[in-house]
């Protein structure tokens, strides 16, 4: 791959033993260099999931740039005798320089779909799948819940803040993931840093203790943040607070937040004592143990902005998306597992969507890539090319273009699609033999 | 923190804006000096679980010496206007110089214990609350799940290899914490080179659906890893799959591993099979899918040894660990928010354990540091000190300590502790003044 994007530590150890040792087979016996498929797919949805959010895919590509074989990953290897020298000397070259396509980040999927495609020789395929599983896996876990409570939140913003509840690197990509699946904003500074994502915070609730009284934290805050900003109201008594707040900030108080409690009778309450006060243009954040039900539970109570922290970082209850790498295709020969259930489709495959004329998503078709039918009016492709003979190609989706490219898909689905309970995919994945998954 | 350990990238942005928000203002009305005291701690064990098992803390001290405000943290502030110019020349010199004390990795924890204590100024506490969190949230949810899967398997070894389940450095951390717990194991290479925990690994089907057919795919493997591998015998049918795999490798083969299908029968199958082949020491290795409970039900059946993956890696339904850090005092003054619930108890605790004469625990009992009576004969201390000034004191606990005082610690719980459906704590609470958490 490209190395002028392999600019990172190396993400070479990021992965599973038995890829190297396969790999010292495989070379060994001359089958490393047969040409193979690789495709990664969900074989179903989290259980009553109606559809997932792809998600990670072009940091998958940045991992891949930055996966080689420098001097400190060969010589954990030599220590710990993993492989052989043979072995060694090829991975002290490696670079992929095979093709990969996939749906775009911000894609609908359901069971099935090929997510991403990873062609080349075996020996320089096998050896992504842990690292591309971790990234995929993770990252449309995050957007999928995410992609749910940004329905449920109906247009209100959402901040994410969550890091704390997860790995301090997964935290990032969960800020990542969250935002491209509809947030707003997030709290992470490394999301901000990273992904050029909008920051937001403004103070917890050991400010308010560490002050002598309520009155001193909300002056002390102001000075230094402006009365555009919001104060937390809920450390003592929330009522006594707003008082506090109004008489403090004026009437141009930006915001209130309530972190605990039964929010929504609290908000209601909140929003005629701040109407009482005059400060109707208030602002009213609320956050603590929401998920996507509780943000559909508070639509019509008088809030104006959600925090939502560990529900989206551990994926609403589905913290991984359960995808898999599988060998689909040797030298041009479909493979598959078949001895219990579990069993893959063999075969190097292509999908597309087809739509109704006003726009609704059918069904997902999986077709043999060798016989790709004519797309008709309303039927669209679903993968596109990422990376060629080792290059990343062209210009990828940025997370600007994945948000819009969600919202359509969404919107594309038939209604019940849409809905929190649990039920079947929105639409069901058809394979060009007429199957259906 | 002693620099010298401080050798990673910078951590400084691994946390919530808030807190930097909070700093500025603390800094600038002259509280950011008061000494506090913060508190890590668990309002409650995930639902239904009976223990909880401390783990990250040893990466939590790692992570502290490499926050590190350097330019390029500095440029991120600064541009996105987080802080003004004095916070930033505060950033600028950043290093923690208070005290650490907590709960040694491996020990066991219940609702309320202080697992971790931090003290210092507000302004250099405060600013490590999300790093410290997201840290010990992590790792101690797969410790947890972790240990729960090791008292299940009874002593059979158990390879941890649910790296692609999860983001890919939260994976390295996971596979740390779920040997601290008792796994043999880990499949995962960077977890071998960054703490020396042994790798395992052979092949997975990609690599029998590379081959002609399984019997070159056996060979292939034979010839480089000897016989004592692990053949994977349920690519195709599982029965012609073992005759194969003896009639290759001889008697002597190591094992065979049963990736799917309903694998307490297949075992039992593969027993008799192997045995009537005269392959009577040949292992049996299971995986896919196993959580505590599956492993639990193949307590009867003739299986060696467990991969256990996904369920591990996502805390088998408890990602995250749900602990706070607190602020519990200022200048010698204990504070607490006082609102609604999700009350905390005021004050900087210590903590030690109560035992009967035979050894079992009674109840974690968690008094003012300043009041801690002489402990009994059956009582133990559950606090170590980490940090004295900024410099980690003496040695931490390895992980092979950890394991052997978590090992002692499930032995000492109350039989019922153990059970691995839902139930209380498997001891209670009992704050100083007697009442039960």
């Amino acid at each position: 791959m490209a190395s002028e994007t392999g600019a990172g530590p190396s993400t070479a150890l990021l992965t599973d033993h038995y890829e190297l040792t396969m790999l010292g087979s495989a070379l060994a016996d001359g089958t490393g260099d047969r040409r193979c498929v690789f495709e990664v797919f969900a074989r179903r949805l989290p259980d009553g999931r109606r559809y997932g959010v792809v998600a990670g895919t072009a940091r998958v590509l940045e991992a891949i740039a930055d996966f080689r074989f420098a001097e400190a990953e060969l010589a954990q290897l030599r220590s710990t005798a993993v492989v052989d020298d043979a072995t060694l000397s090829w991975l002290a070259d490696y670079t992929f320089s095979g093709d990969i396509e996939g749906y775009p980040e911000g894609e609908l999927y359901f069971p099935g779909s090929p997510i991403l495609t990873v062609r080349g020789t075996f020996a320089e395929a096998v050896i992504l799948e842990t690292l591309v599983l971790s990234i995929l896996n993770h990252d449309s876990a995050i957007a999928s819940a995410a992609a749910r409570m940004s329905g449920a939140a109906n247009g209100r913003p959402i901040i994410e803040m969550g890091g704390r509840r997860t790995h301090e690197y997964a935290a990032v990509a969960a800020a990542r993931a969250a935002y491209l699946a509809g947030f707003a904003t997030t709290s992470n500074l490394e999301a901000g840093r990273r992904y050029g994502i909008s920051t937001r915070g403004t103070v917890a609730h050991a400010f308010m203790l560490l002050h002598d009284d309520e009155e001193q934290a909300f002056r002390a805050q102001i000075a230094k943040m402006g009365t555009d900003t919001t104060l937390l109201v809920d450390t003592y008594d929330i009522s006594a607070g707003i008082d506090t707040a109004v008489r403090v900030a004026g009437t141009e108080l930006g915001a209130i937040r309530i972190d605990s409690g039964d929010v929504g009778p609290l908000a209601r309450r909140a929003r005629e004592q701040l109407d009482r006060l005059g400060a109707k243009d208030t602002r009213i954040v609320v956050s603590g143990d929401l998920d996507e039900h509780a943000i559909a539970a508070l639509r019509a109570e008088p809030v104006d902005a959600y925090g939502v922290g560990t529900s989206v970082v551990t994926g609403s209850g589905a913290p991984t998306a359960g995808m898999v790498y599988k060998l689909v295709d040797v030298e041009g020969r479909p493979v598959e597992k078949r001895s219990t259930h579990k069993e893959s489709r063999g075969g190097h495959k292509s999908a597309f969507r087809r739509h109704r004329e006003t726009g609704t998503a059918v069904e997902e078709v999986i077709c043999p890539a060798s016989r790709v039918p004519e797309l008709g009016e309303h039927d669209r492709a679903l993968q596109i090319p990422l990376v060629r003979g080792g290059q990343v190609t062209g210009e990828l989706p940025t997370l600007e273009d994945s948000r819009r490219l969600l919202r359509r898909g969404l919107v594309s689905l038939p209604w019940e699609g849409l809905k929190l309970s649990h039920g079947e995919p929105a639409i069901p994945t058809v394979f060009a033999s007429g199957e259906k998954a």
